[in-house]
């Protein structure tokens, strides 16, 4: 018997279809399985459309309506590819590997830069490969694009326009495929311990403020942060974490909103390597609570965790500085 | 004669020693020199300190004080290297690109990621290769960093640790250096047109937000930068200029301000490639002025050049569609 995949499609560009209006995600998921019949020699498929959207209107109501279709199409298939649209399929793969804790089979987002439809699309070697990896066996929550595979905490896009979209910060990609099919890295990753009691691991609350630094920045959007009701702040500093404080004092409005029970994630805002914010520990006696460095861990892995942290933070607040999905490396 | 290089001096971590407070920054230019005897060979050397800072506290006051420095050692020198901390080095360097439209020498930017009294050093690497180019005769902004020169708007802090800390992004660097010496690209770049009556180059003003999309973005920030005083924005939308309008709609709330007067450049998180705003005229009917993509320019390109457009905008508006300093190329 052949294994079984399920193809949830929830829109983007790969199910796009030139209309007057520009490109409109509008391809089903039957569609796509429609065309792409080779499929249907390498496993029994089923098909079934969560929502149809351009992924930049994909917020975390989606992600939780995503999470729930994979948990009910888990539990009858061997693997499932998600096709989703390029913009923020990170986000979601980020946020998806937060909330499936203990997902038991590959869950494999795909997309592509030009329509299914299109005579140059990459959407048919994307698909193939997603659905290699989902035939796969390793459990998880992985995107598959243009030849590599890439955990879902990983993956960054890093071009608009080129095929190759998505890139594997700071961890080599899991896998990648040639002529020969699909390589697997079993390489030892960082170990990543189960969560323990975390509550409904769906739950997530939006709440977080992501604040990119640039010179200049005016210490009274933390004001604003602080009085419009957000939990949550991401914080892109320069280097390794730094922030100024002559004239523009940050760092006071930092331990303000942290001490007014703001969580922070401190993130870099270079794309490799890690932030390490205990230069302010050493340097600028910073004390308080709630701050967390992101290690090596992307924006999009930061806004995620934080996020789902934020959904149960009683329960969830000690995993901010323990790898749950392949997002971080405490050490090193 | 050998030529005349004027050292000008701001801190960082190249002029850091450590102390009990962590690495501070505490030699000054005349420091600098002494300990890199061998540049005497190759010019006459003079020595300004402008300020002494961690770049992380490097501000738009401080872009100003160092162009000025620049524009009165520019009268006697042949060139001028800049050590600066490499946090923000590629926004300062950006800024003055933009501060110093008419400069006629070779203005380098290093620094490095260890202290140049570190014996494992890249710092002594990093002088000798930013004075070969403030050598070189080739007028205009630069970075020069780990055997490669960049222009100063397309430069890049990549790394948090890593010795080759910059890249330059949708353009080759202008050089590079190998065991023959330095090598100069001689290709045809995008033309740079001369900004034309643009009043005191200098003069900038530092009221911009720096927006960073993320799914979920709460779209009372729109309201928050409007009635917080701000003239500009720079977004960083997702993919080719992506925003989400469904239940939090973020295209209404960039027209709203659009109308109210803020100049907002509309840029893409990913790194490579650019950012088409086109998208929205055609998909979504958008008609707002004061909007513009910003091509293919990087987020620190971005944020100085809207900061500098403002200094003056009468007189600068229509240069932000315009490429002046290598920072965008407007067609492809």
């Amino acid at each position: 018997m052949l294994p079984r995949i399920t193809l949830l499609a929830t829109g983007g560009t790969i199910a796009s279809q030139q209309t007057d209006q520009g490109l409109m995600p509008m391809t089903a998921a039957d569609g796509i399985l429609d065309l792409m019949p080779s499929l249907r020699q390498l496993a029994r498929l089923s098909a079934r459309d969560v929502f149809m959207l351009d992924s930049s209107n994909i917020q975390p109501e989606e992600w939780q309506l995503l999470a729930q279709a994979v948990s009910q199409a888990a539990q009858e298939a061997d693997g499932i590819v998600i096709s989703h649209g390029t913009d923020t399929m990170a986000y979601s793969a980020s946020a998806l590997s937060f909330m499936l804790p203990g997902i038991r089979i590959p869950v494999v987002f795909t997309g592509s830069q030009l329509p299914l439809t299109h005579p140059h699309s990459d959407a048919p070697g994307n698909l193939r490969e997603a659905f290699a990896m989902a035939l796969s066996g390793r459990a998880g929550v992985y995107i598959a694009f243009q030849h590599k595979v890439i955990y879902g905490t990983r993956a960054v896009k890093m071009r608009t326009l080129g095929f190759d979209a998505f890139d594997s910060i700071n961890l080599p990609p899991v896998g990648f495929f040639d002529a020969d099919g699909l390589h697997l890295d079993d390489r030892a990753d960082e170990p990543c311990e189960p969560p323990g009691d975390i509550g409904d691991p769906t739950a997530i609350d939006a709440r977080v403020f992501l604040l990119k630094m640039m010179p200049g920045t005016n210490p009274e959007i933390f004001d604003h942060i602080l009085s419009a009701g957000y939990r949550g702040l991401v914080l892109e500093a320069f280097g390794l974490g730094g922030l100024h404080y002559i004239r523009r004092n940050l760092i006071d409005k930092l331990q303000t909103i942290s001490r007014a029970g703001i969580i922070t994630l401190v993130t870099t805002q270079c794309l490799y390597e890690k932030a390490d914010f205990t230069i302010y520990e050493v340097g600028k006696g910073f004390q308080a609570g709630g701050i967390y460095g992101a290690h090596d861990m992307t924006t999009e892995a930061a806004v995620t965790k934080l996020m789902w942290a934020l959904g149960d933070l009683p329960r969830r607040q000690h995993l901010l500085v323990r790898c749950l999905a392949h997002e971080m490396r405490v050490k090193g």
